[in-house]
C-alpha cells in the first residue's frame, strides 16, 4: 500500500519530520511519501495560511489524477493524509479523488474518542483557536471536546524547539486534565509529530501524535477497501473556466 | 461611504449584476464598486471552486489595504461584502483589513430570522447543499433555518436564465414553505439577487435578496462606525514566507 | 424614512437617551420617533417587568396598526425597534403589524457575530442573567456567545451613573475577553446606549451598542423592502374577547 | 392539599372542565379550586394572546401572595398550575411566589418523557407551532420532542366540540406516531383536558392529559416540601413602579 | 397504591434508607416496598457496576411480572423506582413490564428544573462524573444542567458517615452554585436520600431528594393512569435464547 | 498482533462469521480470535438483550486480564473489538482492562464520516432504533447521521437469511441516500458483516461493514502504541462485594 501524506505547508523539514512519524505507525508494507505543494505558506497559522495552502494542496493529489505533471513517485497512491490540524480542503480534497483522504485532525479525534471519555486538543498559538474548533465541529465532535487549549508556540517553533514544545504543550495538557476534565490528549499541529510518547511519560493521560493516527486511519480505510463518496457532496467538480491557475486545476467534461 | 462588494468568481456579467443590485438597495450617498477577482473559477459550486476562488478574494482587499498594485478606484472602502452565498473566506477576510466585511450568507440569513420564524435556503444544484449548510452553521443559526432547498440550475444559470431560474426557485420555496415550515426564504446565489420581487409575487413569505442584505449590512456596520475585532482570531495574519503567490499575499513584520 | 423606536419601560430620561443614541446612528434622511408606553414597569429588570412591559408596547404600534387613539406622529411608520435587550413581546408586536419590527438584543448580536468569531453580552444586575440568555437563544445564536456577564447594575443606575456604568461594564468586559475568550461585546441594556465608545477607548475589543445597532437594522430591513412573514407564525391574531384592556387591543374579523 | 389551577384564559366553561380533570387525577385530600384571570383573551392562540394574559395570571397569585384584594378561597394555596400549553408567564409566576408554580406543558413532557422514548405534541391551529415549540425549548426536552403536531382546532373548539376535536388528535396523533416515530403523545391544549382516555382507546401509545399532569406535580412538589429558588433568576422582583396597573402589580421594599 | 423501589446494589442498610425516605415523601395511603436485588455489586460506582447491577434489578420486576419465583409482597404493584441516579436499565425495565417505571435520576432532575432556571447534581466520586452526565444527556436536559460535581464520597460512605456526606456536599453544591450558576441541586446517588432538608438548611437553594422524588413521580404516573408505551422501544423482548441466567429471563412467545 | 473480538450474543454461526468478516480485512500478520460469551442472549434486539449480554462480554475480558480460568488462546491479546452495533457496555470494558477496545458502531461512523458528508445506519427490528440511535449519541457523532434506518430482519436472520437481508438492507439504503440525503451506509449489525461489497454494487454509496471497521481501527490503536485512560472515567473498578457472579467478577485492592 501507497500512502501520500501531504503536509500542506511549505517547510520542508516538517515534511521530514511527517514522513518519519507516518512511516514509524505504519506497516512495513505500507509505503509512506511526505510532500509539500510548491505553492502556500511556510507555515498555517491563521485562517488566510489555511486558504492560501489549499491550491498548493490540490495541486499535490490533482497531479496523479489527472496523470499529468507528475513528478517522480506520484502514481499509484492508495489514500492521501492531510498533515495540517485544521484537515484545510479536505472536502475539496475528496471531490478531486475517489481514494480516500484522511485528514489528521479527525483522525486523532477518533483516536481519541476511543481511549478516554473526553478529548482535549493542545495546539499552537491563541490566534488559531477559532480555527482549531472549526475542525471540531467540521468532523462533528464538539460534545467530546473538553477544551482547545493553546501554547504560544508557533508552528515553525513546534518543529524546530522542540524541548519547548514538550513544555509548552505539558503546561497546558495538564490544565485542560485537571481543569476541563480531558482524558485524552490530540497533538493539534502536524509539526508536533513524533512528541507523544515523551508527553505520555509525564502525563496522566493517553497523548494522541495526530500525524500518526492519520496514516493509520489511511490505511485502515484502504484495507477495507472503501472510496470516497461521489454520489453528492463530493463528487467531481464541474467543468468551468479556471483563471490565474495552472491547467491542472480546470476540469473539463 | 464606499463599500467594495466582491464576487469571488470571475464572471463579470454577474459583477454586473451584483453590483447593481447592491446599488438599488444601497443609500443614494452610498458608492458600491462591484469587482470580480482575477484568479479563480467562474462560478462556485463545489468545496474545490469555493477554495480556488479565496485567493483571488483576498487579493481583491489586500491591494487596497497594501495600499500596492492598487487599480483604479481601490482605494477608501469603508468596507468589504463577499459575494457568494457560502461566504466563502470570510474569516481570512477578516484578518487581512480591519474594516467591516460581510457575507452575503450571513447577512440574509439575518435579515430573514428577523422576518420570520424560521428561513429555508433555495439554492443551487444538490452538490453545493453541504457546502450551504455549512455556512449556516458557520453563523450560528442552523437551529432556524428550516431547510436548504435545491433546484438543478447551475450558478450561470442563475444568471443567464433568469426565467428558469425563477421557476425553479419558486418550486423549492413552495416545498420549502408547506413541507418544512420556512416562513421566509434566503436566495442562496449572488446570481439570483435581484428576483426577490418575482418570487414574492407568487410566494406567500418574504423573500431576502442576499446581495441586497450584504450591501446593506454593510452600510449598517459602517453607520455604526464599528470595526472587526482583533483580538485573537482575526488578527493580522503572520509575517512568513508566501511561495507561488506575488508578493502582494506576504506579511512582514 | 421613519422609525418608531419603543422603550418598553416608562422612563422618559432613558426614552430621550435611546432617541438620541438612534439618531446618531441612522441618516439624516430617517426620522426617529422613540416613545415609552403608558402602562408597564419604570424599567425591565426580571422576567415580570417583561410581561407586564409587553401590553404598553403593544400598544404602541396597535395605535397606528388600528389607526384609531392615535397621537400626534403616531402614523406612517415604516419600521419599529424594540428598545430592551430581552427583546419582550417581539413575536407580538410582529403579530400585530406587517412592518418590520426589530429588537436591540438580536440586532446587537448579529452586528456583534460580524465583527468577531464569539461576542459576549455585558449587561445589568445577575438577576437578568437568565432572561438576557433566553434571549440569545430564541434569536438562534447561543453557539456564538461566549458568555453573559453581569454587573450589579440596575438598569436606572445604567441611565443615570454614566461613570459607575461604564466602571461595571468595563470590568465585566475584560473578564469576558479573557477568561470566556469574547472578541466583540454587546452592551445588553437599552440603558447602556452611547457608551460604546467609550468602552472601546479602553477595551482590545469592538463594543456594540444595541440601541444603535437595532436603529441601523431596521433601516436596513426597510432599505430592503421587506414586511413580516405572515404565512403562519406571526398572522394577525384572531379575533376574540379581550377582557381588562381598551378596545384598542381587540381583533375583530 | 390546596392547588390552584388557573386558566390563564377568561372562558370560565374550560375553567370548569380543568378543574374537573384537576380534581379527577389528584388525591381525595387535594383541593384543587381552578380559576381564571379577570384581564386577558378569551383564549390562547397566538404569542399576542400568550402577552395579554399574563397579567390577570399574575395578578391571580398575586392576590394571595400579597394578601390583599382577596377573593373567597384565595388564601393558604400550596402550589399554582399553569393551565395553558406554553406555560405563558411562568418565569414571572415563580418570581412571585414561593409557592411552587408548574406548567401544564412541562408537566406533560416530563410524564410523557418517562412513557416511552419520544414524544409528539398534538395541539391546535398551526400557527401555534413555533409558540408551542418554544415551550419545548424552554422546558429543555427538546431533543426528545419528535414532532409538534397541529389541527384546525381553536381552543374553544377543543372545548365546545368534543367529537371533532377527539377526530382531529387522532388524526395528527396517528401522523406523529407513524411518521415522527412518538411513543407517547402531550394533549397541548388546556381545553382537550380529560380526552386522554378517548384518544388511548384508539391509539398505540400513552397520551398525558397535561391538566391532569400539571396537577399531580404540583402535588408531587409540595409533598416534597420544595420551594422555588429565590437565589438568583426568580428572585422577587425589584421595587418600582407600575404604570397603568392595579396597585396590586407594584412591589415595594 | 403500591410502589417497588428497587436499590440496584446489594447494601441492605441503603436499601432500608431508601425505602423510609420513600415512605416519608408518599402518601399514607401507598405503601413502599424497598428492595435489593441478589445479584450484583454493593454499590455502582462504575459503568461496570452499572452493567452488573442490571440484571438483578430486572430480576425484581420480571419475578412479579411473569408470576414465578414470586417472593413474598411480589405482586401487585402498581410502579416501580429504580433508585440509583444513573437510572441503570432503565431501558431495558420498561420493556419487560407495562407498568411505570421511574429513575431518580430523571425524577430529581425534573423536580429540580420546575424549581429554579438551572440545576446541578452534587454526587460521589470523579470517576463517576462521565456516568452520571450520560444520564443527563438520556433524559435530555443537558442544556438545564448548570454542572455536575463531585464529592470524593464512595456511595457506602453516603450511607455510613452522614456528617462527612453533607460536608462534602455543602462543599460541592456551594460551588454550583457560587461559580456554575446552579439555582437547585439534585443529589446524585440514593445513599443521600433524606439529606435534602439539612443541606437546604445551609445552602441558599433548594436540594432535591432523588430517592424523594422518583417515589412521588411514581405516585403520579399511576394516578393519572399512565402506562409505559408499547408501540416500538419499549416492546416485550423478543423470544430467545438465554443462556446462563435463570429461566426468569427467558421470554418465550 | 492478536486481536479478540468478541461477539456479545451466543450464536457461534455469527462469531464464526464475524471472525472471517475481521480477518479479511486486517492485516496478514494480525490474528484474529473471535468468541462469543456462556452466558447471553442468542441475539441482541433490545435493550433487554444489551444489558444481559454485558456481564458474558465482560467475563471474556476479565478472564485474561485477571490470568485466571483462562480458556485456550486467551492470553496476549493487544485489543478488543466488541462486535455489536450498540457498543454495549463498552465504557465498562474499558474500566477493565488498559488495552485498546474498539465497538463496531464507533469504528463504522468514523469509517462512514471520512467517506461522506453524512451517514446513514441500516439496521434490523424498529424496536432496535432507539438503541441505535443511543450508540450514535454516546459516540457523539449525531450531527453526521443523516438517519437510522430499520428493516424488517432480526439478528439471526441477518445471519441465516443472507439474500432477504440484502434485499432488505438495499431497500431502506435507497430511502437513506435519496430521502434522507445518506452519501454513506453503516452496516448496523455484526450479523451483516460480510454483505458490504454485494450492496455497494447496488448503491451509488459506499457500504461500512462494521465488523471489518472495528477490526482494522483495533489494529490501528495498537499500531500507535495507545492504552485506555485511566486519569478518570475508566479508572479500575472500585474493589467491592459482587453478589451472583463468579469471583472473577470482583475486584479486590
Amino acid at each position: 500500500m501507497r500512502i501520500k501524506v501531504i503536509n500542506p505547508n511549505t517547510t520542508q523539514a516538517m515534511t521530514d519530520n511527517i514522513g518519519r512519524v507516518a512511516d514509524r505507525y505504519t506497516a512495513d508494507s505500507t509505503e509512506v511519501v511526505a510532500v509539500s505543494p510548491e505553492r502556500g505558506p511556510a507555515s498555517i497559522e491563521s485562517y488566510y495560511d489555511d486558504y492560501l495552502a489549499v491550491p498548493g494542496l490540490l495541486e499535490e493529489i490533482l497531479r496523479e489524477e489527472k496523470g499529468v505533471e507528475a513528478k517522480e513517485g506520484d502514481d499509484a497512491f492508495d489514500a492521501y493524509v492531510v498533515a495540517c490540524w485544521g484537515d484545510p480542503g479536505i472536502e475539496a480534497c475528496r471531490e478531486v479523488t475517489e481514494k480516500p483522504v484522511v485528514g489528521i485532525a479527525e483522525a486523532s479525534m477518533y483516536v481519541a474518542n476511543m481511549l478516554g471519555a473526553r478529548f482535549s486538543v493542545a495546539t499552537i498559538l491563541p490566534r488559531a483557536k477559532d480555527f482549531i474548533e472549526a475542525a471540531v465541529v467540521k468532523t462533528g465532535l464538539e460534545s467530546k471536546c473538553a477544551s482547545v487549549r493553546c501554547t504560544d508556540l508557533t508552528v515553525i517553533e513546534t518543529e524546530e524547539a522542540r524541548e519547548a514544545t514538550v513544555e509548552g504543550l505539558l503546561e497546558v495538557s495538564r490544565l485542560a486534565v485537571e481543569e476541563d476534565g480531558a482524558e485524552a490528549i490530540c497533538l493539534g499541529c502536524a509539526g508536533m509529530g513524533g512528541l507523544d510518547k515523551a508527553l505520555e511519560a509525564e502525563l496522566p493521560v493517553p497523548v494522541v501524535d495526530s500525524v500518526g493516527a492519520g496514516a493509520v486511519l489511511a490505511e485502515s480505510l484502504v484495507s477495507l477497501g472503501k472510496s470516497t463518496s461521489k454520489v453528492m457532496t463530493h463528487k467531481r467538480p464541474e467543468s468551468k473556466e479556471m483563471s490565474g491557475y495552472p491547467s491542472l486545476f480546470e476540469f473539463t467534461e
